[in-house]
């Protein structure tokens, strides 16, 4: 069909378009970078979704019941930006699209959350919008179930592109919801037949048809520059009981020169080619002009769900006062009045029972305390419930005939569940926690990152986090994962030392409003070391003195986790042999780095020699051994020099040289007292 | 059916199987912990596929036209040793059957590559294996169109379970192999609709037959305990056109107490139950006894190819010489000899003609000068072709009806492009390398860590690598990804400062035996920073004095990549105030770490203040700052602090204070000289 007959059919539906299209190549010819094409080939669909399905009121963009509009292509930001501009969301004027790609702007080259209300996720690394829109669904079916369908009823709508649907975290989404039956999650798949290298046939044949039927999914096809077919497609879409795949067959960069190739992906940046474009479209207007008369239609579409929104209002209103206000505690995410409380009642048992029992345990015991008292709390795995001891008697499991079910078996699907988590707390009204073996953060990686980069507190559950595991060898036993997850920005890593330390560590991780936790927890038994109740949460200092010297302070032990155990075994030889050591625990460096000088001079004072001891590699920890006033000729390592090995723990342990004996040799060697 | 009819149905049969089944009992017993469900419940499949299918000859488990056997489900180890063991591979004496998973022994938790001849490639991570098999398959064809039929010809075998297939790499992993129509590639998958969780079920309901057969793969079923079915199905399967999967329905754990429960996936070791098992099966066989007249029909499976071994080493013989040390190079792995020279003519013309290009180009263009040379180099990307300047003019693109063809479009599947080279580098005879941006080598992660565990030097060609990709931001800018590279073990990560620092860079890759290396490249153009000749390859000290002082040594800068030419302007600006800097470029610090001592005093001497640069976070710099006889109170680190942004590049260099001028300001407040 002809850009002409397109236009003839329905003039007004293209010239909506049209806008989106138009805004389009003039911002990315403005930044002279950016991609063109796709939001130029959903732009139709995109009218058609907005006009016709959308639940949303561009002038209330956190609007609690709204449909969520993820747009998993991100690198088609322009079909966000152009959306929430025409439509009068307050957050888009008109110099935000001119700021395209700038310093500061909201229209970052990729959907950034936090930029602008109704960016309701940060994509662009591709993959992870559609994984996270699985989250988003799971959390309404769940606020659904217990808040009531006139409280919580919407749809989550995903716009992806054919690198989505390549990409391995894909598979892990769409079996999780095929699974779950997660049928007000519609997919829209963006079938250009296009990638950066050329046509799609060139990687790949897959039958994405076929693919998602497998997996459980509904499918409905339509030409995405039709809109009576799109509608039509979307409208059965919403009618069946599984999640939907909407493949729409699409023109990138329709109607420019660089129509269906891997050209038109990027940026057309080219005057004459834009110029050329808009009038292919039948239009002249000038750069970032979108005439009165379109725009109205659009800012009437941004109006259309203004009444459902005050009706919804008044049935929030009409609730009791208790469902109310929970209602808008668990969306905005705070939490329960009572949890310190209760950690401390679990602090106080602790110090009196003495536990002596693995990190991972101590979490399940500190988990069946929290989720007794925060129901918003929804916890899961990749398929090692057992082993992360991630779940807890009371919380029943989510499934389609179990929407009130709060614990999620994910499958052996790591990178898919942290996704999936992402969305959840994006969506609001739920905390999620998921759990794997710290080695396999590997595996998470790419959305782990998202949650930091997002501020989103969820919370992974990492057992397994040593050379401790034993016998499954070097494949399971993290060496560098500390590092890594260290390294980056806006994440805590908080690895606790025993039963108190880890039940410290879950209340900082379900108090965080900013940063996602990582908590790495032992497999192995380990000895309770906080013999004393403290009100005062310890681990939120990141590190602190378990044990001063007695005498004159010669040694000072810093350690994490499994190795504090060691490190006070340590000191008790250093002791023995009359040299005053200090143990410092340091469950989370972040927090630590974020104290004041002065707590961090009086933790880690000048003077005596330093030994850090963890079973990983010594990446990172110059700075605690050099720095803050160490010395390097007076400080050491003892820890992990390479991969693993498959041998009982114990033995790893002895043969890796990671005991008290080699710390306490390294001690004094510094001293030089051997 | 009931065990007694299956084993009245072929005893002998019956009996090979039931020996890999009760070593795996009692091995599993033996050490305490392990997975004996899946052994047990494959020894059916496996017994078949080595009998009937499999071209091997366990007297010499390296012969170059082997059958490939890849154990996917890891966590089965003690299958491949039981068939290891059984069919009498040189490596596996009963003795290591009986140090299962002790510290030392070759059969470790999971298979590890390196342990013992016949492990093909280290698994336990889920999907890898299934992953790494696509490579072999690739590998496979692209000998055989290079030496011929003759000398190439074999399967690719590979055992995977649910795990494998629910894991996101396992998508990537098929639809590469359906695309490229990988006939040899037959994946046997274990049907036993069990996870550690519970039944797939809870999480899964994938029709994988459907699943695979979107992706263009022929599907077999059979009953995994009928060895007439199991044979009919893999003949079939050999039989097609694509890659086949079959579908072999198995009881996981069979005969034991614990069959068909997710219990049976873990170690059985209760005694009763081992015996229970035993007697179920009809054999009374103790501990690691298998009866002679067993052993014998395994060693005669075993010893089944020697004379199509003999006759393959005939053919290899009868090549010409030249042919026939061709083919021994590149399965040996060896760079051809006129490498050297080629690089160093390059590296002349490259300070002959000081070119200002991104180190991304520089890269193409050292390629173009590797890949002329060797044959055996086999490139690709992640769909990003053009930005990892990965592609040469002479490479040809891989597929069907091109087998001569040495490029691989890998589609959007960094995982699986990881893996995927994995597997061509553990066949032998290909080194491959491929490309993506750096920040997508969390994507890939899973993949790379194994590439150094298993010492394969696959080449990452990883570009865009800091905020310099400008208005991409920063869900596409690495700020965290070189520490978590830095802090991987046996990963060589090269971040070259221009042209030249890239061929050198690339001449460590191509020649490395037993490390990955990780090229951290830039997109944007960098100026030429070395105008002298060397022949020496300078990056191969880690890090060497790219300018040193004039006058009195008050300064040291220390860089890598684009920052190193921010260095030199520094530099610069510190010269001109008479303040004497010296300039280190620091492209590996593995490399750098490997040095004497005295080579690294000698490039960073006790004395002068220091300021590291670098567009990434301080993590890991410390061990430079302050090691190595600096000073805390006398070094400075100028980079990034937090995530990046999208804005030009050079916006945000000014912004982020990534300058010379920061730089150089750096320096002076630590000469007190503000």
């Amino acid at each position: 069909m002809t850009l002409t007959a397109l236009r003839e059919r329905d003039p007004d539906h293209w010239l909506k378009a049209c806008a989106i299209r138009t805004l389009t190549l003039d911002a990315v010819a403005g930044a002279n970078s950016g991609h063109s094409g796709m939001p130029m080939g959903m732009a139709d669909v995109a009218t058609v979704l907005f006009e016709k399905h959308m639940k949303f009121d561009a002038s209330a963009p956190e609007w609690a019941d709204r449909d969520r509009f993820i747009l998993s292509a991100g690198h088609g930001s322009m079909l966000v930006y152009a959306l929430l501009y025409l439509t009068g969301s307050p957050d888009m004027p008109i110099e935000q699209i001119k700021a395209f790609r700038q310093w500061g702007a909201r229209t970052a080259g990729h959907p950034e959350f936090g930029h602008a209300r109704g960016i309701e996720t940060t994509t662009g690394p591709l993959g992870q919008g559609i994984s996270n829109a699985v989250g988003f669904a799971l959390a309404e079916e769940m606020l659904r179930a217990r808040f009531g369908k006139k409280i919580v009823d919407h749809y989550t709508w995903c716009i992806a592109g054919d690198g989505c649907l390549m990409e391995g975290v894909s598979h892990e989404a769409i079996g999780l919801a095929g699974r779950q039956e997660l049928s007000k999650l519609i997919v829209l798949w963006d079938n250009n037949n296009i990638t950066i290298d050329g046509k799609v046939d060139i990687a790949d044949r897959t039958d994405q048809i076929a693919r998602f039927r497998a997996a459980g999914w509904s499918v409905h096809e339509c030409d995405g520059h039709n809109p009576a077919d799109i509608d039509d497609a979307i409208s059965a879409a919403k009618k069946t009981s599984k999640p939907s795949l909407v493949a729409c067959k699409t023109h990138i960069a329709i109607g420019s020169a660089a129509q269906d190739t891997s050209k038109g992906h990027g940026a057309l940046t080219d005057p004459k080619v834009v110029a050329d474009t808009k009038a292919a479209y039948g239009v002249d207007w000038p750069a970032y002009h979108v005439p009165p008369e379109i725009k109205t239609l659009w800012e009437e579409i941004g109006a259309r769900g203004a009444a459902e929104r005050a009706a919804w209002e008044k049935r929030l209103a009409s609730l009791s006062g208790a469902k109310q206000k929970e209602f808008t505690r668990v969306m905005a995410g705070e939490a329960p009045a009572k949890l310190s409380a209760a950690i401390k009642a679990l602090k106080r048992q602790l110090v009196e029972t003495q536990p002596k029992i693995a990190t991972r345990k101590a979490s399940e015991n500190t988990l069946e305390v929290i989720n007794a008292i925060m129901p918003e709390h929804v916890g899961g795995s990749a398929d090692l419930t057992g082993s992360n001891n991630t779940k807890t008697g009371d919380q029943g499991v989510h499934l389609p005939g179990n929407r009130d079910g709060r614990y999620l078996h994910y499958g052996i699907r790591e990178h898919g569940m942290a996704a999936a988590m992402n969305g959840m707390m994006l969506h609001g009204g739920i905390r999620p926690y998921g759990g794997t073996f710290l080695c396999f953060a590997d595996y998470a990686r790419g959305a782990m990152r998202l949650s930091a980069l997002m501020k989103q507190p969820v919370t992974y559950v990492m057992s397994h986090d040593s050379i401790g595991l034993g016998e499954d060898g070097p494949t399971h036993q993290p060496v560098e994962h500390l590092a890594m997850l260290r390294a980056t920005p806006n994440t805590l890593v908080i690895r606790p030392a025993d039963a108190t330390e880890t039940a410290e560590a879950w209340e900082i991780a379900v108090q965080s409003r900013t940063a996602p936790t990582v908590l790495a927890l032992s497999r192995q038994n380990l000895p309770a070391l906080r013999t004393e109740f403290k009100a005062k949460n310890l681990v939120e200092q990141g590190a602190y003195v378990l044990a001063d010297a007695t005498g004159k302070r010669e040694a000072l032990l810093m350690a994490t986790g499994s190795e504090v155990s060691i490190a006070m075994a340590a000191r008790d030889l250093l002791q023995a042999e009359g040299i005053g050591t200090r143990v410092v625990s340091m469950p989370c460096w972040e927090l630590f780095e974020e104290q004041p000088e002065s707590y961090r001079r009086r933790v880690l004072p000048a003077g005596p020699v330093r030994v850090a001891v963890e079973a990983a590699i010594r990446f990172g920890w110059d700075r605690w051994l050099f720095g803050e006033r160490g010395k390097r000729e007076k400080s050491g390592f003892v820890g992990m020099h390479d991969f693993g090995a498959s041998a009982p723990a114990e033995t790893l342990y002895a043969e890796f040289g990671i005991t008290a004996e080699a710390v306490a040799a390294k001690a004094k060697a510094l001293l030089g007292r051997e």
